[in-house]
């Protein structure tokens, strides 16, 4: 079993800790068993849901006494220190006794205790929030979506190589191509930093991805650019806005297919399509960011997700671990 | 008819102009006989479709020699000149001699026109570009989208005057609240601008609105904030992706409602339904962004849009003469 790839995982983290953790870590395992579970958190508690349930070769319980809480400032997460179940499975990273560590707690908090505990990657100045976004022809990885609100030209440059790198080591079989999010696809749109960053984007030959230009909002979901980067504010603004406006046309999209009789007959005649549509925007297939541009990828659920979400995060732990992201950035920076 | 509202209208902008400039014109009036068009274009062309639809009381053609291309840079289209019918247009507002002007062409250089030929009202030191968005429980002012790529404090509080007063202009018994678009609802996140014009909204007492604090992209559409402040840059890529987004979700849901005969056949027994829903969220219902910060109103329709969509952007332009949308912004800066 020494193959196997060890995930750290903050059990006390996100809504209906450690209950949803726990039965997410048993659910991936249902499909996986190549990852070796290392659980942060209120031991009784665990191992009351997780006893009998998985064979304890594929996982250990390590307690912790303390929890960073939703509330708590990002500051005051990290204050919290050593006792909490989020630092120590970060601690556990550091310390090389984990591959990768994921959490569902406080995201402020889990960026602050994850650049007090771990590396920068060589030469990347900042690191970036990034996850996987549905579009019309598969995924695609947008960066930054928070973790900096001011970026420059070299910030953005990192995050074109970490983005490209982390898009290889999830898809081993393409050559991804890096578009610019932009409010316009003309050269001179844009504020200066973003017009900076095309020329360098321009100007350099990668074999690790390919420069598609700006990209405008409209068509970050058309599939044809595999890699978005931002700045942290933009990036947020626009992934928020995608998940408000999914939203709103669900709950219209309902008001509309159960309004009259006919509209609630033929929509029980249609459950099935109508139930492979919501698989397809299912939010918990596109559970994890993943903090890229320190030493040691950190992986971040949702905290509202439910243990099918935690599950998946859990894959994307395993995939990018399989992936060999880390090296894979170091081999393009 | 001489308390008839005068719009001046650019017939030839836009995709398959001047023919659905006129359609529109032609469906706006069925509807309407409070409004005077003034048609600036290509005279043959444009009494060809209009003659015998509408008596002549309610419009009068401009010839006009040249056009602004859609390909035309911002200032490669403002060099085109006095002879264009967008340039003409404008200046008839100018005048005195049209209370409002309509264009579906290229949208920088009718900003640009717009800032040669219009004053900027007194106090407010950037126009914006504000538009339409539905919502859960109708309809709220986004500004700006795209004029404004950077934005000062001054800039984002004037932005909150004049988008309350618009919104009031369009819906005279509301007393409108605004939100400030943020990456976070808690007053210590965002940029140091996003910060002090918190503070100033905050700090400031007004009889035209009510500060509704920071607003992210999730809850654009939840419907209630009335008015969303935002700088040009960010504007711009929320609206676009929320724009992408509901086409992603289009085309996802086609694909799923006609996979299979079972789902053709129920999606035709909920085609009403869907029809609503359809038309609840039908793009044309918002078409018409509003330039605003100038002494006159200039309405941008979109250019892809069809005559119906013109016809609607006609409606925007009589509401906001008959709001008195200067006189309120002119009133509460």
């Amino acid at each position: 079993m020494s193959d196997m790839i060890k995930i750290a995982v903050d059990a006390m983290g996100g809504d209906n800790s450690p209950k949803k953790i726990i039965d997410g870590i048993i659910h991936n395992h249902q499909s996986n068993n190549n990852s070796f579970y290392k659980i942060f958190g209120d031991e009784n508690k665990i191992s009351e849901i997780i006893k009998g349930k998985i064979d304890n070769d594929y996982y250990e319980i390590l307690h912790t006494e303390n929890v960073v809480k939703s509330t708590d400032s990002p500051l005051e997460g990290a204050k919290r220190g050593k006792n909490t179940s989020m630092w120590l499975a970060i601690e556990s990273v550091k310390n090389k006794e984990a591959d990768i560590v994921v959490s569902a707690g406080n995201t402020g908090a889990l960026l602050v205790v994850s650049k007090l505990n771990l590396k920068m990657i060589e030469n990347i100045d900042k690191p970036a929030l990034s996850a996987l976004w549905p579009n019309k022809k598969g995924m695609s990885v947008v960066l930054d979506l928070g973790a900096n609100i001011e970026c420059s030209s070299k910030n953005l440059l990192d995050f074109s190589i970490m983005g490209a790198s982390l898009y290889t080591s999830l898809y081993p079989d393409d050559k991804p191509n890096v578009g610019l999010l932009n409010i316009g696809s003309e050269e001179l749109k844009g504020n200066e930093i973003i017009k900076e960053t095309y020329q360098i984007l321009n100007d350099r030959n990668s074999n690790n991805y390919d420069f598609a230009g700006y990209i405008e909002g409209n068509h970050l979901m058309d599939g044809d650019v595999n890699v978005i980067v931002s700045d942290g504010f933009t990036g947020n603004v626009a992934l928020k806005t995608a998940e408000g406006t999914a939203n709103f046309i669900a709950s219209e999209l309902k008001t509309a297919m159960t309004g009259t009789l006919i509209g609630k007959i033929s929509s029980l005649l249609n459950i099935s399509n109508l139930n492979k549509f919501k698989k397809r925007l299912d939010p918990r297939l596109y559970n994890g960011a993943i903090f890229i541009g320190l030493d040691s990828p950190v992986v971040k659920s949702h905290g509202g997700t439910d243990y099918i979400g935690f599950s998946n995060s859990l894959d994307v732990c395993h995939r990018i671990v399989k992936g060999n992201l880390i090296e894979k950035i170091k081999q393009n920076i």
